[in-house]
């Protein structure tokens, strides 16, 4: 069994109990035999048709001839095997083709694909639109677009950002005017033009699929012709490539969406990104410029509805920066323990004449390892854990669903932000492991790093993260999120409190979880937004290291409640995991609570033109 | 002035008083205006020969057609450039044609060329290779080849590692026999001959010179035919790519240096690379395979050379990291100052209605502005810094000498390694502050931080850099040098009491210092090497963020003494860094010592099958 493998089974079924959920009405045809079949086969296929190509589409990027986006074949057939997989309709319905899988298992099912090659693909993105489209798209708008993009037919995108407007969506200004006087009437949605330019839309356009579908936030002018200030002004349309009817045929007409240009990125080069101008009149339909797109959901909501897909979305960037890691873990180990180079140090010193040892002998690449380890299976364990709050927000009693989805609310930040730092510093480590060899093409750790770069910066920064952390989620209804994570994280503390080993961790864990609540309250001691969140990103630094030993240790309990005398190498290595987190990690929390405590205001105060 | 040579300006004149070494014999012909004349020079070339081509040089990586290698045209100029500026010999006596510049003044002038292109020139490498030859070099070999390596006909590489052996240089296995019963009396040196092959050496192959002149690191066998194990059996030679003769002419024969190989890195592509195989026949001479090298100083004293420019190198590292920060930092401050996005935090929120400000204005972009400016403006100060311990090593005063050279050990590695890790999270920021863009090839920020990524690991990785920290610098001489350091701290200090707005930073400091201290004595406080150095990276990073405060501390007084009021806005700015840094990273040290005090031993007891 792969080490990865290994690890999904402990955290789905020993730690989260997956296998329960089949009791629920909704699974009730599963069992962990058809979770682990599913396993198996995007096991294979990831290693079959993902990892053998990932350096590959590093090093054909995505070109452009002028008239097609041209992609190397391994992507072809990467694609085709994972739509043919059924993965794409994974947790739809029977009715609609689907498996009726469960998140957490589709979660990580999908992580064998993430690990093998994170950007040859970009299917969670149209999973995510057409899911968007099941949630807010009318019965004719599932059955036209979301459909076709659950079936592999056709594949989607998310085009939110502009030039001018990217963690600012406020300000975009791609606009969207009635297309004639029946334009209320289209079977397919309202009917508007677009005119505008979007940047940074993945897989925005290519070949894959014989159509793309396009989720695209715009403003509807007011009365006065002027677009609205603010995200109140933003509406959601469905803008297609190819325009189609009401049997999803394509018309063979084109829509007036062109590809501008190709971004070419420091990593993350499998997947195309494009700039695209909507409705410059290069495709002119029915002789006129401006894209035709379909009113999704009701107008100056798009961004209501957007949000919805958004917890799930940053938990997918958080798999993706976990994996990127965890594949620099796997590659920085097998390293370690093939490299002969030094000898250990001993009480008398080195002995020249002794033969060299594999360098994992050297405590400090074991450093590196367990650190790698703590960062990568830590975030993997909170990721699994925040994909089964979402089926329990989906499918559990109506208490437990509630409480899921106001947990989900404070820890999706973390989910998010922690593994893109912590992860990305875990490849980093992974190069140095390897030392010359690591910052050559010959190996695969400098593409994870550069890969893992993106990670801090898509589906919302890292400053956005922290400020929708500090600033709404750990506030919101009075506190009611934190406080619940807290009593979670209390649960764990005396789970803890009955193994002796835990004592002095759950003691560190109480104490942490104190001063990162005084930390809170001192933020917004003077109410003052400016100064609360002046350290926004400390903070969140902070509340992930904390949300990370609360992880471990809950981990830690379950490793002795199964295995008391830990004769499992396994879960010796948890252990290691948990030690190493609560001794090298944890204690940094107080430097970044310092500053959020004393509301510092040394950044905020800096002169610009003192820089 | 540019903001680079306006800093360089204040920590040379206002801090280090460099215009006093005019006072010296050996540079008494200087000035501040001869300095400077130097300086102006030097940012011109680099404005104009470097900077517009750093981009094309990562473009464009060396390639090997089979014969030759082939660079782009810009290297050639920039070389040619740099030759004729005389940099070069900048620091030689008039006798060989050189400047007699004092070290600290050649280290700010290089800072130019680092910032505008780190790697489409390796003059530092050929400076070293031949500085070495001046000390131990024949008169001959001083003559032929140290000569025409500063007057810029050759390029000089420094030849160390093996495929198998990087960080334990005692396991090559390069060999030199001597070549021929009067290869003693050859007047170039006692002639060998080598075979072996040496990995990862830096403009090994290349027509931009007629000739290279490798030092090479090779082993004389023993009389029992076998290699000495240890460094101890290893000896240094001088091997040209094409013999010469003693007059240095070209003798037209080819030496049997062969390139093997180029590596492909992620990134520093503007140097070559090099496999090189030393005597496998491909260049047969006098009808044999082997290399024809000269020895250099005694048999079996080698490394010792190699060593003596040890400290030079690394600081040249430290000065390599530290410039690509803070080419990092101008570039995200330009972005900042000029992109518009979002608005700032007020009482009441915000006003979707107002026009959007420059991203300077947001504090967590004001953060990572100040992150980069404290920990690359610092970083800077600490190498010229170190430079100018080198000019006192050099010329000062007898006991002053041996001062400087004390504390020098002291401080290499941490110039070495502190900015190779904090001048890399520089980088990252600036990616971070450019959000999107900053993760295409448009904007120079992401080539920074793959550059940047080589200076943990070349010239003694970050692991071998803290062992020699921990495990021999703070130790050596009873501690001396530590001592020595923790006065000149003490000093300081002293000086901050002086100041009220110091006073909790003098404070700060002092506990700190008395931290570093009692964690240095715990970590050997059971003599056992395994325990004390089990935790040695986190050690030399506590050490770092101690001697940067230091650092900060040290200008803070002397902004202070120049300017007491704070009427001068960059002086604003170097206190807003100093407050940085002691509220924002000085308090991290107490974590990483921890694991210290306590001789850690999670990392050192981790079963390797339990990864």
């Amino acid at each position: 069994m792969s080490p990865l493998r290994s690890t999904l089974d402990f955290l789905m079924y020993d730690w989260l109990q997956a296998e329960q959920l089949a009791s629920r009405a909704f699974y009730a045809d599963h069992s962990r035999e058809t979770f682990d079949a599913v396993m198996d086969t995007c096991e294979r296929i990831a290693r079959e048709k993902f990892a053998p190509f990932n350096r590959t589409v590093d090093m054909q990027e995505p070109a452009f001839d002028g008239e097609k986006v041209i992609l190397p074949a391994c992507t072809y057939e990467a694609r085709k095997a994972y739509a043919d997989s059924g993965m794409l309709s994974a947790a739809q319905p029977y009715a609609h083709g689907g498996m009726q899988l469960p998140y957490v298992v589709e979660a990580a099912a999908n992580s064998f694909f993430a690990c093998a090659s994170i950007s040859i693909g970009s299917n969670l993105l149209t999973v995510g639109n057409a899911n968007l489209l099941r949630v807010h798209g009318t019965p004719m708008q599932q059955q036209v677009f979301a459909d076709n993009e659950f079936n592999g037919r056709w594949a989607g995108t998310m085009a939110l950002s502009e030039p001018q407007a990217g963690s600012s969506l406020s300000d975009i200004c791609t606009r969207a005017e009635p297309d004639g006087d029946d334009f209320a009437n289209d079977p397919l949605g309202p009917r508007y033009r677009l005119k505008g330019n979007k940047m940074w839309i993945s897989s925005g356009d290519h070949e894959l699929t014989e159509n793309i579908v396009h989720l695209v936030l715009a403003k509807i002018p007011g009365p006065d012709g002027k677009l609205i200030p603010g995200v109140k002004g933003i509406s959601l349309f469905i803008v297609p490539k190819q325009l189609v009817d009401t049997e999803g045929q394509l018309t063979g007409e084109r829509n007036d969406v062109a590809l501008a240009g190709l971004n070419h990125k420091l990593g993350w080069r499998g997947t195309t990104n494009t700039l695209l101008n909507f409705g410059e009149g290069r495709y002119p339909v029915r002789g006129k410029a401006g894209a035709i797109g379909y009113l999704v959901g009701r107008p100056h909501e798009g961004l209501r509805c957007m949000f919805h897909m958004m917890n799930e979305a940053r938990i997918g960037i958080g798999m993706a920066a976990t994996m990127l890691g965890l594949a620099g873990y796997y590659a920085s180990l097998d390293y370690a323990r093939n490299r002969p180079q030094g000898r250990p140090m001993t009480e008398s010193g080195k002995d020249a004449s002794s033969p060299q040892v594999p360098i994992i002998e050297h405590t400090d690449v074991k450093r590196m390892l367990l650190a790698q380890k703590a960062y990568c299976e830590g975030a993997l364990a909170l990721n699994l854990y925040c994909s089964r709050l979402v089926d329990e927000a989906r499918t559990g009693a109506p208490d437990d669903a509630t409480r899921a989805k106001l947990l989900l609310e404070v820890l999706t930040p973390i989910a998010k932000s922690w593994p893109s730092e912590n992860c990305l510093e875990a490849n980093s480590l992974a190069i140095q492991i390897h030392g010359g060899y690591g910052y050559t093409r010959d190996f695969p750790v400098e593409q994870y790093w550069r890969d893992n770069r993106l990670n801090m910066i898509h589906e919302g920064t890292h400053g956005i993260q922290a400020a929708d952390l500090l600033g709404r989620k750990v506030v919101m209804q009075g506190g009611a999120g934190f406080q619940l994570l807290a009593q979670t994280m209390q649960a764990t503390i005396e789970q803890a409190m009955a193994h002796t080993e835990l004592h002095p961790y759950a003691t560190e864990l109480t104490k942490a979880l104190q001063e990162l609540e005084a930390a809170t309250r001192a933020a917004w001691a003077t109410g003052q937004p400016q100064e609360a969140l002046a350290n926004a990103v400390p903070y969140m630094q902070a509340f992930g290291h904390t949300v990370l030993a609360w992880v471990w240790l809950d981990i830690a309990c379950k490793v002795l409640e199964v295995d008391a005398s830990i004769s499992v190498t396994s879960n010796a290595g948890r252990i290691s995991a948990t030690r190493y987190f609560y001794h090298y990690e944890l204690p940094r929390i107080t430097a970044w609570l310092r500053v959020v405590s004393t509301r510092d205001m040394t950044c905020a105060q800096m002169p610009v033109e003192a820089f």
